[in-house]
């Protein structure tokens, strides 16, 4: 991305973002007044999209001047122009032009000598620019903020798989007790899924493309200034550090965006998993893990006494918000007859989506990092089924010695285990028929059956087999 | 809604309104830089989210009052402060408390005097005051400014309704040449669905509802204050010009909300199949309306001979962003065990749909304003089907004569007039089988087949059904 | 809809329903084999579908007959015709036709004499028929089996309201103890949700219009045969009890059977919202309610002792499958140009919407009939804050006797109560500056403090309330 | 797969598909009567499901047989039982157990003798079997017929693609003319996004995996028999062909069957944008393409003449049905701790998905087949336009040569020559200014803006670069 990057300056656009970083109240958007990154304004704002734009302008004024067809100081001179094109003087001109990019480019000419103003947006047409720019912030704003944010989490989360990794926790399926597994282990779940998640978001937003193929896609306008326009596209794009569709039409294949949405949603909906789950083990009844009070748990404004899960339950309310979005996307596919604008409006919202789902890691992290597990009441909560918990390895044993009906006849003395509070094992020794097939255990299986604490499999060791993959792959991705 | 409304001034709430009412451009949210309706801020901004929760603070404060319970001073000291208090300070109080209600009451208590203090939010919970406060500025806002602006655009609408409800126009099915209607006609269609779409929406923001039955809906605080506390519900929530939900948990029935935007969505689809249906009679092989340059019809930035439909296409555009969110409002019924919050961050986007629809509609009601039908090209294109288009009444008038298998037979001798370039008609006069049936036909009967021009029903007739029965409904609500 | 349901017997057509009434496992669609309610294949199926649009062929043969055009005879031949016909026959003319209607039109004249033959289907188009039964078929659908349904799903719910309306439960925000209510007071508020919810969608499908304009909705066949044909709409309609939309292209508009969709999937959302609610009370650490194994509960393929609630989640997951189908709905709203066919497919799955709903409606009602509060649970689950839940009150206490900083203070409190294991109220009551505020409290304000399971406000009242409320509407209903 | 699927003879299984094949027209799902693939039914139906089920179990029997904890006989034994098991005898029996699971291992237990019954499902839970099986099936279903359904779509698009490579068109934007393209690029566009599209959801069905970790992920059950279950987990699913999960709870991660569900509809938004811009192209006033009628065009039922493109129209109006199912996959993303079980009758309709898109997909390529443009109409339209067409080059060349005011004075030209119905050419050689630009010109230049119809760009060479990168790909694939 060198080359034009060194052309166009950011002090101005850090200036105007620094100056409006302050939230404005009077705005109806709640990703204007309260959920954003201020570290992805860079990228997603208007400001941003305006200086991306401009730099997209400043890229094809080089690669012409790379081929000779007008001096390098013509790309000096609107680079510089570039650097201080701010979105409201673009705003002010659309009023009068009724079209974003003239608008634009009447901003860039207004900055440039007489005989550098006709070169600008040569050849292009608007969406040469937006889908290109949108493709190099999208990726800056993935590769500079949003991966980097998710391996931050991911790492706290490993954190929690190796603290945790042999901490007995009840295994739970239809919300009902099964069989033993350990924290550590429940946590290794998220990793892996959020980890394989991230790649495919990351690939996604490598695949984006631009392009500079014109007002219908086929070149029409290059080919009247080179006589090799699909070569020169390349140039073009290198300038900006983008590479080009294969084929466009007006504008690049709406299915890329759409791609890395999905991937945005579907890890916005292992965060919502996550967030759901840790807060319901923190009822009262359960209280399998804890937060302390502050950012992410409060008391109610009028029950002193009560610790509210304020961070999980704003994840997953974002993610609610977020997931029929991707309805959108779909939408925009059908673009007709080569491109109508009605993708125009609702692709501005497009960033909105990727700040929201980086507002709720970084929460995620932050809670994270504070999140503690309580090891006496995961013990005690799997206390309560130690009776019949055994129900499952009793009749695999049984019917392990040939005992087919074991299925049905270990649930009723489940039943009778519960009924009487007893052992459901004891039941069963003391049981005509099974008895039989119980003396004929080996020591290893009777231990299982006494001490169901030691039924929890291979937790433990899966727990640290995930979290040595992702610490590998994440080491690798920072050497990247 | 009288008497807490003139407790709490709005001057300090319309200056804060008018120094952020710049779009800020730093930011990421396409309804905040760019699309808004600036009137709808008084209701659907932070600050007026601030303000209305205020005042609902304000109005539990004078219901207790005018019980007897202290001095009416009391509450004209809370109204004044009320007035007063801004979103960016109740943010930065809500920084410490990490309770956005608690912020807002401590930022109350500070600008009253200490015994005032502790009667500030007595017996309510956060809820009584967000739920009630959204349900008096929505209210507030489609009565005062969606509602109307609807009209406004169904009265233009109405104009074209009467100016051509004599124009021929092709009607279509599947994109095909159907039956001639007219085009005054094909626009009742869309009054009387937005017609009807509006008395829906109006309604359900009729219906929504607010609560002062305390932390879960008993009324558990409250009747440590008053021994009837659902009789006071009704006395406080009277004071900002509500009513109170037959049942409440800490929250007011989701379903409200959820039917409001149904509609809203609803009527966006109106919007949407309307701006779809002009801007493809726009299409330049069809022509048949037509839209002057400027705020809704743009050149390209390469191509400046072309008249891009932009209006249409924002319209459109916006309608494909919004429609999703309606998933949201679904995923947000099911609140855990009485209420969890994960339906807090979502429920704040809820105001930039009604703001999104709202600009839509100003865009609509401004584009039909313009909107010229071109009766040449109408009649041109009617004409491109003359020799087919009397297919219907022919197969028609000869069923009805007795011949069963006219479908097909017609179907077959319009395959050969399109072929031939002739008549349907005259080629059902030469079949030596049909003919017989075609001297049994009326004079009348004949004229239409002649001329298909008049085959046209009861279009012209319709449209001017329909025309009346909404000018009538829309005095109606103005005179309510 | 005397006239014609008497000309078109329902005796075939119950035949081929019993006969096809088994599940075909050879189907992909669970719609098929698994999720659907037999009561509603005689309004849903594909066969049912058949009979409703032959019936509405007979209503407009009938019509003209009853304007003397031709003998009534007529239409009672056709009216047997149309109690034949058969699906499967039609669907195989459909694959030389390559026409539904065409086809059921031919399969009708099959079965009639030469005479009659021509008069079927006279000045309709396939949507004047199609429409017209839809909404015949659907309002039946609603009025003979999903609203009795869930009223009888509603007078269950009222069964546990009064039975279980004192009963002590823990109210919960945030799934963290709040304050106290009652078991039936929370079964209460599903009870006016619902009850709701169902007078909406009642409303909804009364709501549901036919049409009888012709191809492009403007009667240009109807005025060939009728001097009068939006009266002569009004007159057919009647024949199959429907009333005609007040403008109509080809189709109605797309609005009405919208709302339909969307008041149905907002009370499936109810329906979701209990199951939910109930199967976490079913949690073993919870355990507030509890359902006997059977259909509802079931044990694990390799857990014997589990009791997995798979009613519940049958009727989550229904509702999950359902939810998106609402996008449909308003794409299809988005018809080009009067109408074009893209809305034929999609609308074909509508019926397995409303089936899916009832399906659940009939589980949960099953479920209800057997869901047994725990109240030992309940009393136990509430006792684990017993120490804390007073902090509202007593903080609210104090704010009433003057100390505005009451709750922080009483939030510190709480805080100890809960590390030392005591009361916040006996805490209160050693703190040298609230103590002087805890001796100004009158004897029935220390009870509820000293007996915080007296602090359930208007619960049990309220529940009475509801449960009152809803039993005489629903008598109404039945009155009707 | 070879090792089990020898064991499991698919002739009982591919006799009850024969014998169910014919629709059953008493269903309410269109996936059953109207809209399905039989070829798919030996993958999605409830039998193939039931079928594969069965045969997940034989792999799990013969695993322990290859390691020698019994005879290899049981497993040949439980083979000949999987291969006879019937969905309806399942269903009879899970009526009875509750489990559908249980059901299937009791029908299996019932074929085989009392020696191997005890071993069938050892160590095992439902999902096991379930989510392996899904994953199997699914891959199958694309391997074996979605994705070569989709090769056999692109070749008939290559075929037009070459055909019509320069054949002249006017590109679209906006529904506006804008610069020419050919028919061929126009499809090429398709081409390249279906086809990166295919290969986007063959990798995700290839990344499909299954589990045999047991009820809560841990391998306790499995534990018992074997010291090394991971390893065991991997040799249970090579039986069948799979691989397992990295770590699954009791179920698989949900995020793998989400992503092949996204790449489903996005190719499902292609094939409706490719058909709602062919439908577009048949308008009468356009004309460009054409299709005979039959299977795809119909009449009317009313207007004879007409030529319906209900195929088209299908193939969009299933998408719609479609594209919300979306937010299913994403609701079961959140499953409760662990798992829950609201993802088990959502995920039974996962089938219905793939088998709409391979309908809709089947279709496109019937209709490519016979797709036929229509070289006249795509030159008149073309010539409607040529007096501006050439704005675009015009403004360029005159910017090239140092013009900045380019673009605004050509457009007010344009619009002179619309009005004046002359060429923007002539009327920029007629003015004093521009005249002085315009001498300049270069003959190849002045040859562009004389003839339009050769400023195509690179249409023709971007067309066959595309179809050739294509063909290749395809062909690697069959090689594959």
């Amino acid at each position: 991305m060198a080359n034009v990057r060194q052309l166009v300056s950011d002090h101005s656009l850090m200036e105007r973002l620094a100056r409006g970083s302050e939230p404005n109240f009077s705005s109806t958007s709640p990703g204007e007044y309260r959920y954003h990154v201020g570290d992805l304004r860079r990228y997603l704002s208007d400001e941003a999209f305006t200086w991306y734009k401009a730099m997209v302008e400043v890229g094809i004024v080089k690669a012409f001047a790379d081929r000779g067809m007008f001096p390098q100081s013509f790309a000096q001179e609107v680079g510089h122009a570039a650097g201080l094109v701010s979105s409201k003087e673009v705003a002010q001109e659309e009023e009068r032009t009724r079209h974003d990019i003239i608008a634009l480019v009447n901003m860039l000419r207004e900055k440039v000598g007489d005989d550098v103003k006709p070169v600008i947006h040569r050849a292009a047409t608007s969406y040469d620019t937006i889908d290109t720019a949108n493709a190099v912030r999208f990726r800056d704003a993935f590769n500079d903020v949003i991966i980097p944010d998710v391996t931050k989490l991911l790492r706290e989360w490993i954190g929690i798989v190796r603290l945790e990794s042999d901490t007995l926790q009840i295994g739970r399926t239809h919300l009902q007790h099964g069989e033993p597994i350990t924290f550590g282990f429940s946590m290794a779940w998220f990793v892996d899924r959020l980890g394989n998640g991230m790649l495919e978001m990351a690939r996604a937003s490598d695949m984006l493309v631009g392009k500079f193929s014109g007002a219908v896609g086929a070149y029409n306008a290059s080919s009247l200034f080179v006589s090799d326009p699909m070569k020169f596209e390349k140039e073009v794009l290198a300038q900006v550090g983008a590479v080009p569709a294969d084929i466009s039409t007006q504008i690049v294949q709406p299915e890329r965006i759409g791609n890395l949405a999905h991937f945005t949603l579907s890890n916005f909906g292992i965060l919502a998993n996550w967030a759901h789950d840790m807060r319901n083990l923190m009822r009262p009844e359960i209280g399998e893990v804890w937060l302390p009070r502050g950012r992410d748990v409060s008391r109610s404004s009028t029950m002193p006494h009560k610790a509210n899960p304020i961070g999980f339950e704003n994840i997953q309310s974002l993610w609610k918000e977020a997931t029929g979005r991707m309805v959108t996307m779909y939408m925009d596919q059908v673009s007709e007859n080569g491109r109508d604008l009605t993708n125009s409006a609702s692709q501005r919202y497009t960033p909105e989506l990727f700040d929201m789902f980086d507002y709720a890691v970084r929460r995620a992290t932050g809670i994270a990092h504070n999140l503690r597990a309580n090891h006496d009441n995961m013990r005690r909560n799997f206390e309560m089924g130690r009776d019949v918990i055994t129900a499952e390895p009793l009749q695999l044993l049984l019917a392990g010695l040939g005992r087919h009906t074991a299925h049905e006849e270990v649930g009723r003395l489940a039943d009778r285990a519960v009924a009487e509070r007893r052992s459901v094992v004891e039941l069963a020794v003391e049981d005509a028929e099974l008895s039989k097939y119980m003396k004929k255990l080996t020591e290893a299986q009777r231990n299982v059956l006494a001490e169901p604490e030691r039924y929890t499999g291979e937790a433990t060791r899966k727990a640290h087999e995930i979290a040595d993959k992702w610490e590998e792959k994440l080491d690798q991705l920072v050497a990247r």
